[in-house]
């Protein structure tokens, strides 16, 4: 008998009726033969709650005691979802991180998981009970509770999968798949039926938003099949597996964007060794992520270097470079705030090398400015002005023709 | 250096402010140079809106998941007392139940510790920090999370105290301390300096409230030193201890008394032995308790037998007699509703046989007609008319000189 597992975010459990429609949808999967493992977040708002709670007491909470404290988020969650398969006829029993056997490094907020214990969840799968896990959360050798950090719920499950031997781990979640682009803003983007771990890692990482980064490469590192699908309808989603059956040789699979991005640029850097550690140094100590990296020669001497970042991020960027001004050696900071990245991204980019010049001189004919670019084997993206974004993914999905569904055999 | 442990329930912890309040008071013990362990339930209402959750689920939650809903409540209590105390430069580190070492029985929602393993906490203290714990909630040697029941953070906090082998363990509660009566219906009423373990039982039992009876036993077992004590003012409060250093010999100690309750009387029962027992066995398996119980004689075949319940509970009472009317076999139940206990107690009543006389002199003339009694040795129980109950309490609370310090030289 296969085994699933099947994550739901906060949002598909907001509600006690929501909880129960996620109970029905348990359901099904069980009486189709399977057992099932269930992985939860904390419901809706409750995380916030939580952080407002600590606030109030201090700005500075220790790691320890914010792990200690948001864990309660996803215990709720476990407890009525087991109570409302239990009152469905469907025997089920909620497990902690801890009694999941979700073993993580000893580190605070952010920890990464170095083993799973299946044994307790084996037995209760032996006596035909649905498992509802905790997601997000573990506990060190020592029994520290632990957090995983954004996209923990995501990786729990892939985690769970890879440790039980599932045969697929669903994502249950706000969209019905993986899109082409985001249907919101590109109104011909369609759902793919399949695509490669490292396509979608380039997309998560792109903000597509609907599966964690580090999720995907767990299943990839794992070889663990996930399907990104709706937690309310019941349609088929996009499933993210390595041998990509559909569509394999399709250049460009998505379009992918995000707002709110500042160019930032430091004129003058005085030693090229140096100057450039210590910027990153100094930024990665203040939790700030650069991501494109430009640097150009000016004269024999001095260089210029720009890179982009979170617009939320300017402000400490450019205090804590300031007040390193004279250490590190540079002249001054000029910021654009504002900006956007747009990125096509494809496995198939890799055998065709055409692909970026395509994009550029496509945002070209649009009058579309391009300021930085970053490329990858599967991707390409360009920072362009925010008021260009949408326009933008538009006539690029239209370009690689996204909106089609192509026929395996019309493939080149 | 002595180590202490502080308990503080869910009133002295209902906003954040409360929670640095409490943080402060506890700040000055360890200032005085105590090792502190704090013992926490959840804040206020959070028990309540849990249990609203779970009821829009079930009506019949799962014990074991009702468990792991309930205990998120004082997780989150110790979280955030942590984070007040560290933000107080009192550095502090929470722990769960099981991280706290206390061991149950495997029974949910109402477990009995049966271990206390302190090497985690001991570890803790030994590097200075103060230990914010969990109270009702443990673990099974299974790893299955469990709660103590009702007062069962006073049951957490004692059964520490024994474990590390504390100086003292106080109860920081609504109130100042053990009183002579509740102040709020009789003025005279005073607080006790101390009081012993069975006294205390006797009113913890007659609904004094200010401790579970279960924390008291504990206590009394181990030998614990207990004191009841304001969570805000900083005055002495009630110390509970097997030796009365004060008062010794005073013969009354208290008056306590409780409304709202049921005398049921059941005509014509027709086999004492059977009979007796089938109908505490089937009020017992509907979670009804019964409290004093008087038997009298009509004929040879038959007896009437009188029990006092809770008002609440006589309903449900009636319902399953009359279920089992044929099987138990007598001829009709009657109530009456509306009902007040009245009890003094005492260690000095074993050695004081006039004193029940004297309670029943006082209450016969004021005219307050006495329904029902029980006696053990340190304590008189008189259930009379619900009306009667105040002016009751008064006139014996004046009898037995209750409001009057008394020097120990004057005693007899």
């Amino acid at each position: 008998m296969g085994t699933i597992v099947i994550k739901f975010g906060g949002s598909s459990l907001s509600t006690t009726d929501k909880i129960k429609q996620a109970a029905c949808r348990i359901a099904d999967y069980k009486k189709k033969g399977k057992e099932v493992v269930v992985v939860v977040s904390a419901m809706g708002k409750t995380t916030d709650q939580l952080l407002q709670l600590a606030g109030e007491i201090t700005e500075n909470p220790a790691k320890r005691e914010m792990d200690m404290l948001l864990t309660t988020g996803e215990q709720v969650s476990i407890s009525l979802l087991s109570m409302a398969l239990t009152e469905m006829g469907v025997p089920a029993v909620s497990f902690t991180g801890w009694q999941a056997g979700i073993v993580t490094e000893k580190v605070h907020s952010n920890a990464r998981i170095i083993d799973v214990k299946t044994n307790h969840i084996e037995e209760k799968l032996a006596e035909g009970k649905i498992i509802v896990a905790a997601g997000f959360q573990g506990v060190t050798e020592d029994g520290e509770i632990t957090t995983l950090g954004r996209g923990g719920s995501d990786t729990t499950a892939v985690a769970l999968a890879a440790a039980i031997g599932a045969e697929r781990c669903l994502i249950c979640t706000d969209v019905t798949g993986v899109f082409t682009s985001d249907p919101r803003y590109v109104p011909k983007a369609r759902k793919l039926p399949s695509i490669s771990y490292d396509e979608m890692l380039e997309l998560a990482n792109l903000g597509a938003g609907v599966l964690h980064p580090r999720a995907v490469e767990f299943a990839k590192n794992h070889q663990v099949s996930l399907e990104v699908r709706s937690s309310t309808e019941n349609e088929d989603g996009t499933v993210i597996e390595e041998e990509v059956s559909m569509e394999k040789n399709l250049v460009v699979r998505g379009v992918a964007f995000e707002k709110d991005i500042t160019r930032l640029t430091v004129f003058g850097l005085k030693n090229e060794l140096t100057g450039l550690s210590s910027i990153f140094s100094v930024l990665a100590e203040n939790q700030i992520d650069v991501d494109i990296i430009i640097q150009s020669q000016t004269d024999g001497n001095k260089t210029n270097l720009s890179f982009s970042i979170k617009n939320k991020d300017r402000q400490a960027a450019v205090n804590v470079l300031e007040s390193q001004k004279e250490t590190i050696g540079f002249e001054n900071i000029e910021c654009e705030a504002g900006l956007a990245k747009v990125s096509i991204v494809g496995s198939g980019m890799v055998s065709n090398p055409g692909v970026a010049a395509q994009m550029f001189q496509v945002l070209a004919d649009e009058n579309i400015q391009i300021k930085m670019v970053s490329t990858s084997e599967i991707k390409v993206s360009a920072v362009i002005a925010g008021d260009n974004m949408i326009s933008a993914a538009q006539i690029l999905h239209d370009t690689f023709n996204l909106g089609t569904v192509v026929e395996k055999e019309k493939i080149q």
